[in-house]
């Protein structure tokens, strides 16, 4: 009897338990033979990792010294997930399983978290958290380096200089220190454009993108305008991206014989080239990156380098001849303001990681996050800790998730092993928008690894929801920063707090500063008694 | 000629300008109009925010004592969008805009991220990152308290002693500490178990499901069994959460009245009373809200509270007679545990976020990490920062996507603003996969708003890939700690290094310890000054 009602009991709970339970699946990826890396199966593996990592930790020294160097790194849409899936190709590509990998800047010893949010938005763009993380001031969506009060496109409110904040740059500049900004993006795009413009449309990049809102070029000058005439862009020592187009008049052919968009007849570059003959310093326009790499041994003051007449490519579909990489741009940006003994202020944008998730790119984006990482690594060599903070963060996420459940070393680019509900494959990488929409067939979401051709570069994940661009997301994004003064960069907070954070530890700008003395507050009881050695010695002779 | 031009080219850009650019739409939500928080126009509000944020952290001073009490805090699946939505939803509750404001935890000091890949697992499940947030070593998914050498289900293995590793409980009961746990899960579940159990399949919580899957319950004993009987489970001062079925007789009908599921006879609530009785210990145990908050005038030595046969209700869908929160169980876990001078270990798990995230129950996950979070309020309000360490964490992500572009304040459970290229609105909060799925109606998503009812409280969030559950996301979880030696849980690191550093924080396990003398070194030039100053007066006299 007893036994009957054991197996009966068993009848009903059986599938319960092969399955696992209600929310959790048995896992066929518990195989013995699933484990990779055999060292792992060792507890003590364990142990003595956390313990070297609690031994490294109380071996680091901060440095308390003033931050005579600041670089901000700046991944243009790089979510947390990216971050995870980024580090997992990276370990792939050298042979590992990956998700043990950690990419450069994520051995910096502080990590913090910033809230994106602006002040008309739930969920922001580039242009108003640009304005966060570069001016310190939170405000709308489409609007640089003017404070909320002025609404997206509203050119007369942005005339009103009390409306007008400065960039991190300017506090540099102020202090005798140089600034350089190098993006993959145009040099007058959203995230760059934040380091110098003052601007209500992200989009007014040429003068005839604001005529064509309605608003007056001549009383709201473009960006690009800004950056060559306008403080503080005209100060700028290193000017690398893409762009050329906005600085070119729409009748005149540029290096590569496009037309630029300008209808002003301004051509820009040459304005600033006159503009640095004008002051007798030297300069140098370049235009590819041989010529860029040849500036090298003879560094002329200022740079500016336009290598594109729109955005560079990405990385993976990118001419070795003529698009120098992030990091052979960041590399030369060091080396010209290195020559400051005062320090500067550099921006360093990763600026196609946002375009490719916008297209549900889903390697490309991993590979742009890549790209940004070499040079966050090349410039962490170049750059002393102790004397020179990095700061590497995002401006937004995106809505890429990295599905369940692949057994450890799974082609992170490839599909889940697990299938769907129809038996339907799905990829470890999707995105709940974007244009990779697939109308279902017959009511059953279409088999994308049937498409054979997932290993393409261009080939969009799946997606929920139709869109010509996948949309932004708004979780939170990571900062990681090294030397003087990084952990003042933990916690959870405002991302308009990173650029008064920097200007702390820079010693730049209006607000507190590091070297003020404050901070040396735990110093001063052994001044004290020293003090006291002394007295007393002197007193008792 | 020249303005004819310019018009021709107008109208070919004039597309791409009203849209913004490729990839980021012109924004509707930029009018000024949709500014709600009229003092964040100002420059000045956003850099008062930056400098007393600055001065805060300045002013803190970390405590450098031992950690006498630990308490870590699991949200099950919180991952890193979950925050970022949840926040938002209690500003909302309150008549914020939400977006501004902040979860208690996320004003902890200091904030890291981990990584939660498993030995066998890319994405992980709650059992083997319990071993590795509570033992210190990754292991096999579906495993808890072993290493990977036992493969999921393989009893045999599992009975080598040198397979089996300590929790960090082990380490605080050897140091004479006391330990208890708080759980809204089952507390047999995967998360709990970690805390106590050495079990090579989280699913055999009763000894049926260890005869089920073909091994011997005798050789390896269930989980339920182990925390009455076995070290360390048998001497938790405190139990508290749900799973009575698992402790009662299949023939014996528990406290409400429903059958238990044990096939061995063996009733481990009698059996847990018995063994205090023996020990002759003062104990109680306990099966509703009602029971257990009359205890906190008397409270006795030990308490097992069971207060439902699987895991407790949602607590949107509570009964407040009979369920406590999680706030009220962590309350009473601290008075009782906060008895002995010597300090504790105390483990909180806001265990059903993840389930929530498994049904897409949107509002549910989102509800049940506000639970946990007032649940971190309490315990910081009860317990000094100055010897109490709390660290707040998630075990592994999961697949919601905070979707862009809603105007601030917009309904965080609602639809976004915007709509999809077939017109159809989508909502802020979705999933990549999951039983949200609804089929395409004529190649079309169908409109989820359409049917009038995502207010209702299991309304499931729409998905790209239909599952029965929602699966885990193999991005990192973020950490948030407060009290002695927080700072050491900043940076990105193995899951696995947790209580390696709750451990050095609270001087106890085999690893190396904050009061062995080394962190404080700061303090050595002033003592040795002091000694200078001594020696030096009573040599001159």
């Amino acid at each position: 009897m007893r036994s009957l009602l054991t197996y009966l009991v068993a009848a009903v709970v059986v599938a319960a338990c092969v399955r696992g339970d209600r929310y959790h699946p048995a896992d066929p990826g518990s195989r013995a033979d699933t484990v990779v890396n055999r060292a792992e199966t060792s507890a003590n593996y364990w142990a003595q990792e956390a313990q070297a990592a609690i031994n490294a930790r109380l071996a680091h020294k901060e440095s308390v010294k003033k931050a005579r160097n600041v670089v901000m790194f700046l991944g243009d849409g790089m979510s947390v997930p990216t971050l995870a899936a980024a580090r997992t190709l990276l370990g792939q590509r050298r042979g590992h399983t990956g998700e043990e990998d950690k990419l450069h800047f994520e051995t910096f010893p502080t990590v913090g978290l910033t809230k994106t949010y602006c002040v008309n938005a739930q969920v922001p763009d580039s242009a108003c958290t640009a304005t966060a993380y570069l001016c310190g001031v939170k405000t709308n969506n489409g609007v640089i380096g003017l404070n909320a009060e002025v609404a997206r496109g509203d050119c007369e409110a942005s005339t009103d200089a009390g409306r007008h904040v400065e960039s991190i740059a300017e506090w540099a500049l102020a202090d005798g220190r140089d600034v350089g900004i190098v993006t993959t993006t145009r040099v007058t795009h959203a995230s760059p454009a934040g380091v110098y413009a003052k601007i209500a449309n992200r989009t007014w990049e040429y003068d005839l993108s604001v005529a064509l809102t309605g608003s007056d070029p001549e009383r709201c000058p473009d960006i690009a305008y800004q950056l060559v005439h306008n403080h503080p862009g005209n100060k700028f020592k290193v000017i690398l991206g893409g762009g050329r187009r906005n600085f070119v008049p729409d009748n005149v052919l540029d290096d590569e014989q496009r037309y630029g968009r300008r209808t002003d007849n301004r051509h820009l570059i040459n304005e600033w080239n006159k503009d640095k003959e004008d002051r007798g310093v030297s300069h140098k326009y370049v235009w590819n990156r041989e010529q860029l790499m040849s500036l090298k041994d003879d560094l002329p003051e200022y740079i500016l380098g336009l290598f594109h007449r729109s955005h560079l490519p990405y990385h993976m579909q990118s001419n070795s001849a003529r698009d120098p990489t992030l990091t052979e741009m960041t590399e030369i940006a060091i080396q010209s303001l290195s020559r400051n003994e005062k320090g500067f202020f550099l921006f360093v944008e990763g600026g196609r990681i946002d375009h490719a998730h916008h297209d549900n790119f889903a390697e490309l984006a991993l590979d742009e996050t890549l790209e940004m990482d070499k040079a966050v690594a090349r410039a962490a060599e170049l750059l002393s800790e102790d004397d020179s903070l990095i700061v590497v963060t995002a401006d937004h996420a995106h809505v890429m998730a990295y599905n369940g459940y692949s057994a450890r070393g799974h082609d992170i680019l490839g599909p889940s092993r697990d299938l769907d509900l129809d038996g339907v494959p799905y990829m470890t990488l999707s995105y709940t928008n974007g244009p990779g929409f697939r109308p279902h067939v017959n009511g059953i979401r279409p088999d994308v690894t049937a498409e054979n051709d997932y290993e393409k570069l261009e080939w969009r994940a799946h997606v929920d929801v139709p869109r010509d661009s996948e949309t932004h997301g708004g979780d939170d994004v990571a900062v990681f920063a090294r030397g003087p003064h990084h952990s003042m960069f933990t916690g959870l907070y405002e991302q308009s707090q990173l650029p008064h954070l920097m200007a702390y530890a820079a010693c730049i700008g209006p607000g507190r500063h590091a070297c003020s003395g404050a901070a040396h507050a735990l110093a001063q009881p052994v001044l004290l008694l020293s003090l006291l050695v002394l007295l007393t010695s002197l007193f008792q002779q």
